[in-house]
């Protein structure tokens, strides 16, 4: 037998081996997703997703976020803020959430991703390769997030210093089907974040927590 | 004190709390990492990254494969083979496996990439901060790969049908420094598993396992 054939015979035997999606989600003991949170600049997404990324790591899940700070300067270094580069922008983070979900990990990503066809499309990415999507709209009225402004962003815009600034000059298209709509001026983060556990149980991704009794 | 105060100060006290890194590495009980399978085309390199990540599995780790089939499908759909997109083919796949390696997971990539300046750049991306990046050589002789050609590829570059074929009418840059070396034509399936396996003891990236007697 050639050296040829035996790798040949060897690829299709390992092929059939394969570590499959299956495999991993039972060597986790939890299914991956991604919980996409969208919403206005200030809205409280950011906030949500550090504390529900805390509240399933200290349950044993593995989970890891997706936000401005991890991909703006690392994958997508090289795109701008036009159109075409803002729904470039989402379609990357999609893609690398589906690998990431696909790996078993609970994916948070916190983008303010305004346009509905965007978050579709990375909806659809997940939903076709039988992935879970959790669209998770952190709704805040404008004017609370503004008054938050945490990064100081909304009064630039206002000044006219940005330009396409979501909510001011920029359209935000709101979610007409979230899995799940956070009143982030009404509900606290403690109250938000039982809020999102019991979705995650409910869809059977994460153990159920047994009550302290 | 409002809510617009009340949200900065827990956003501050969540920022103390985030998980980090070391944080899920403890959970998962290993350390991720950048495994870099780079080779002729029929070298090996993605035989040997399903065999190794068969084994890595079944000792208990996790591990993902990012391969043509899960890249250039999905986020790199809208590359082609030019010297620039190639490039940025491999740059995205460093950053996607530097996002992986963070969450814990031992991430296998296997590309043929040729060129020794855009697995430096993925080297750097890892490295700058405080990743490990372990560069494989697959290295079979071209006559080798060629006479395996599993896709029929040397076939077509070799009657014109493709060009810029690396080993045909475009170079391999072979490593100057690679962490192993794998000679596929003189080592079998199982002896390249265990090198490999054996470096990531020896480094520290996964539990060492107990001999059998």
């Amino acid at each position: 037998m050639s050296v040829s054939t035996n790798i040949k015979a060897t690829n299709v035997i390992w092929h059939e081996g394969e570590i499959t999606r299956a495999d991993r989600q039972a060597l986790l003991g939890q299914t991956g997703a991604m919980l996409w949170f969208t919403g206005l600049s200030g809205s409280g997404k950011s906030t949500i997703a550090v504390a529900l990324e805390k509240a399933l790591h200290e349950r044993g899940h593995l989970v890891y976020r997706l936000d401005g700070d991890n991909i703006r300067l690392g994958i997508n270094r090289n795109l701008g803020f036009s159109a075409e580069d803002r729904t470039e922008n989402i379609r990357r983070i999609g893609e690398i959430g589906k690998l990431m979900a696909d790996t078993g990990v609970i994916v948070l990503a916190s983008f303010i991703s305004p346009y509905r066809a965007d978050r579709e499309l990375v909806r659809q990415l997940h939903e076709e390769t039988g992935l879970t999507f959790i669209e998770c709209f952190v709704d805040a009225p404008l004017a609370t997030a503004e008054a938050r402004d945490p990064k100081g962003l909304y009064k630039k815009a206002r000044a006219g210093e940005i330009r396409n600034f979501t909510g001011i000059d920029d359209p935000y298209e709101a979610p007409e089907a979230a899995e799940i709509t956070l009143h982030s001026d009404a509900m606290s983060l403690n109250e938000e974040v039982q809020a999102l556990l019991q979705l995650l149980e409910k869809r059977g991704l994460i153990r159920i927590s047994q009550p302290l009794n």
